[in-house]
């Protein structure tokens, strides 16, 4: 499952500067919507995923090939701070930044912030554990490590 | 995977006659809301699932150890029309029909109703095809079907 | 609330033809995924929603707006038929095309593509009703009709 | 909206002790199973605000009914550790913790057990604020306030 060949499927494209921070656009779905009238804050959890994929993918790290070569990347912890509230239709820009690399777990923080004028809606961060298929910890392998780091 | 072994695990425990006919009961979450105050259209795709689920445990057939066994039932149709609508905490009684057992294929009926008084929400119906892990159409093993028709 | 002035709110700006087909581009998230490895069924309801909005957009109607000025557009059957799965971080394009146009109902049908190479992985087809804010069926607003059909 | 009239219809009928723990039991539902094979750390919020709901209704308190007379309880951060993960059909058991009842806010914190033995898949925690329905920060109602602190 996760031959060295595996791997290589998995090894970064980018060869510059690790990106240590990133953005990805979201525009609020109707069905994200509660009987507030505003997005559920449940939702947010998927916007800060998001987040984490862009910005491994801004370091050349492909988190769905990583998958399939037997590399997954657990949340252990995650927690946000509402400020404001957004709307059905509403877009939003998730701000993510690397935090702590180390052998087997990463953190990550977020903002989430309207894209009309940069309105701070929420704060967040995340930790997540590398494992195998089965769940057992394991190093974050050395190729994604060295793309995070340089 | 699916060594006869691997299904002997999901012989269905029911020697009784097959059940045709069963509920689940819901209590929407605040989480289901849109800002219409209703729970969300795409919900109901959820609950009649659980639907089926209960269908299935009815008949002495766990789906969970189904699909641990290497056995996927694959939605391929759904569709749903919308009676009246319900809200936050309500609670809601999924009622599924077993419709046509087919080599490959089964089609289920639901209705959903409030359960404090009876009154039709909304009327689905639903097709599943057997598929291996890999996603490859098979026949539907076959105490599953006897458990189910008898 | 559903003044002359709050319609005026939501005049369409568009004055060229009315726009019957319309595509919004969406990737696959994480949390849409379920332990068959590919986008969960229900999600695809929730892609349709964003199609139907778009077609509004495109015709320079905000549903946002809409609602704000006290019309709403109720699901009130949708279907879709599954031809392929699609997993994570996979691009979707999401069609929709406006179907008939009657007082107090639209009509729309869909598919959702694959983005890279525009295979087929669902059909799907929804009508909505126009309401109140207290649920009751009322004629769709003129300029919304015009918009929509020229 | 929020005349006394209004409060009198959310007045809580229980007139014993306070509650300040409670569970509630929920199954994992596929739609909530993510490429994994367990449920999406996202759905644990819902989870907990049911817990929420679950624990007011202890103490005579209908979220629902407080809502439609113009208080809502918005969620202003909500933080959680995963421990085990827990997949497709198992039954879960959430507790809730009343924290600090304060004049505009409340603080709860959460456990997530399996059902079946006990485990602990997650703890959690989370903060409300009560407002009015254009979301303005008010007090809570002083019978709610009663109810839950004696």
């Amino acid at each position: 499952m996760e031959s060295p060949g595996g791997l290589e499927m998995v090894e970064p494209v980018s060869r510059g500067s690790p990106v240590r921070r990133s953005t990805v656009d979201l525009r609020i779905r109707y069905a994200e919507t509660d009987q507030m009238g505003k997005a559920h804050h449940m939702n947010y959890l998927s916007w800060l995923e998001c987040g984490r994929s862009e910005l491994l993918r801004a370091n050349g790290i492909s988190y769905a090939e990583l998958e399939r070569a037997g590399v997954q990347l657990r949340v252990t912890s995650v927690g946000i701070e509402h400020r404001q509230s957004a709307g059905y239709d509403e877009e939003v820009r998730v701000w993510t930044d690397l935090g702590e690399v180390r052998s087997c777990t990463l953190t990550f923080s977020h903002e989430v912030r309207r894209a009309v004028d940069g309105g701070l809606l929420a704060r967040g961060h995340a930790a997540v554990v590398c494992t195998d298929r089965d769940g057992r910890t394991r190093s974050i392998p050395g190729r994604i490590v060295r793309s995070l780091v340089g």
